[in-house]
């Protein structure tokens, strides 16, 4: 066992603080990484304050990680010590059924391993994610990073906004000649836009403030759309092929649904605490249209994404956090104060650990 | 121009009464038919009670409608006097767009012209439909009936009941290997079953009554589910490609969903009232589901469907009733009184008419 510095939550209601964990010992299949940086998620806050009912305590969140090799098991091949990699919402997979075997584990048929919150398959008992110095992952669940060194704080938030909005996009086939609505523009609507530009799609970014237009377009949105102008939603009636929706707000989705060709579907990347209000059944059947939910991707799609992204120059649009910072960032996170993702410096993790020493 | 005799509610508030109308002339793409039978869909009486708010009066309903060829036009080749033809929901599109290029009229972008409540293209006026004794029709819109004749009066709810299932059942590729859920047994539901039967799947029929199972399994159900029982429906989690819902009452979609495999599909082919209670979007996400609308099918596919019919020996399973006993039908269509769907016998209007001259 590792003894490994981290930020964790007791409970619901205490802030995030210094914790110490144990990290395993690598076994023949583990990589053992010194992690270099760290995303912040909103499911991070929703975990740590119990939003989702389903917390385990106590909770260290962070699932958008970027380290270093630091040792690897004798069954490894796919890595070495030194190797830069990440390691994204999930460390385990039943590798059993049929989504497994697909490279599907998100959608694993007995359930993956949550990078936090887990439960964690040797012992049943909880996983603790990237808020710490380090961390011990099977390899089949870390990715390779091709990225320049100078970019990794920006790489780590693609583990999991990058991915979470890359995976529906190939799935419902972004790329040339067709017209994709992105909806919200944070840190699952900025990486939205930036992959589908690359995809080679048509852009459409969909946001209630005015004051995103210029930076929706620096980050390569061919059109901004004020959602809640009915004119400017008008003129987009029946012609997106797809519309990614990043809200996890509760609202109205029918206006989206009319902007749907025939066959379109409105893919939902966030899961509201509330419903949204019920869409009308009318416009699915006027035009064959769809709602469809997508969770993250598989192992596989990451890796996929995380080449893309090196070969197209793509990273999340970030600000740099210490760690002692995390919950004052949870709050600018809350307000939406923040382009557009907050990301820890895990070496400010290393020196505080160093100074209680 | 002829005259016609119908059956027509002059507003929501008055019974369906004989009415008077006239038809067209033939022009040299139009095939004039004399009416046979004609089936009585819950949509009939949706726009006779003008339950949609659309509804031009006077109304003549009717849109599953099959006859016998007594004129054509110059230029009509696919047909000839004396064949035995049906017309459906559409009797005419704009022939210029996308979906009408494709043979999906129904997705007509510039809105296919209803069998009933129109607007008729040439004068855009209203257009009268299958509760009279003859009419007149563009043959793209004329589909040809293999059955044999003793039958017709059993097809004709395939040209709306039988379209609006097969064409779901086809797009999201019911067939061996598949199990495929039917939600609701009445006019659309017995078809959905018959036809997905057909087609090689494995079929669950879920009804919310348990009097249903020994007809369910009688027109082709592999296995019947009591859709209120949780135990019931618990055995069946994650394990449908694809329910074709018929069920336009709202209700809760939740319970369906979690019985959808990955990447499965809901396909609702009624649209309610009032909304559905609000789906969780979570279901969707953690499968990547979907919810989607199908809305009766295209020309060329009905012609399959109807062909698809003819080889397979389906029919409707109908009770046979007079013109003049139209509303005390509706009254028992409303109460689901009805197995599995009515179809009235236009020789009793003919009757009516000699009767009155």
């Amino acid at each position: 066992m590792t003894k490994t510095y981290a930020y964790a939550a007791q409970s619901a209601t205490q802030p995030l603080a210094p914790f110490v964990i144990e990290r395993r010992t690598p076994g023949p299949h583990d990589v053992q990484i010194d992690i270099l940086y760290c995303g912040v998620c909103h499911s991070d806050l929703h975990t740590a304050r119990n939003e989702w009912k389903n917390t385990l305590y106590p909770s260290v969140p962070g699932h958008e990680i970027v380290g270093t090799v630091t040792a690897v098991g004798d069954a490894v091949s796919r890595f070495e010590v030194g190797d830069t990699v990440g390691v994204g919402c999930m460390v385990d997979s039943c590798q059993r059924c049929d989504a497994c075997a697909e490279s599907l584990e998100q959608y694993c048929e007995n359930g993956f391993t949550g990078t936090y919150n887990g439960p964690a398959q040797e012992d049943g008992g909880n996983t603790y994610g990237g808020y710490s110095d380090k961390i011990v992952v099977h390899e089949k669940f870390v990715l390779g990073i091709k990225h320049d060194r100078s970019q990794l704080a920006a790489v780590a938030p693609l583990l999991c906004a990058g991915i979470t909005t890359y995976s529906p996009l190939r799935h419902w086939n972004a790329g040339p000649g067709k017209k994709v609505g992105i909806v919200g523009l944070g840190g699952l609507g900025h990486m939205g836009v930036k992959l589908a530009h690359a995809m080679g799609a048509h852009v459409v970014l969909f946001t209630t403030s005015p004051g995103k237009e210029a930076d929706a377009k620096r980050l390569g949105a061919d059109e901004v759309v004020i959602s809640r102008d009915p004119a400017q939603m008008a003129r987009h009636a029946s012609s997106l092929d797809l519309i990614v929706n990043t809200v996890a707000a509760p609202h109205d989705l029918d206006p989206f649904l009319a902007l749907l060709k025939r066959d379109g579907t409105l893919c939902l990347v966030g899961a509201p605490e509330h419903p949204h209000p019920s869409p009308t059944v009318f416009n699915l059947i006027m035009k064959r249209r769809a709602i469809a939910g997508s969770l993250i991707g598989g192992i596989r799609e990451t890796q996929e994404m995380l080449d893309f992204c090196a070969e197209h120059g793509i990273v999340s649009d970030i600000e740099t956090i210490a760690m002692r910072d995390i919950n004052r960032a949870y709050e600018r996170m809350l307000k939406s104060d923040v382009k557009y993702r907050f990301v820890i410096d895990m070496a400010t993790l290393k020196e505080e650990a160093k100074a209680a020493a």
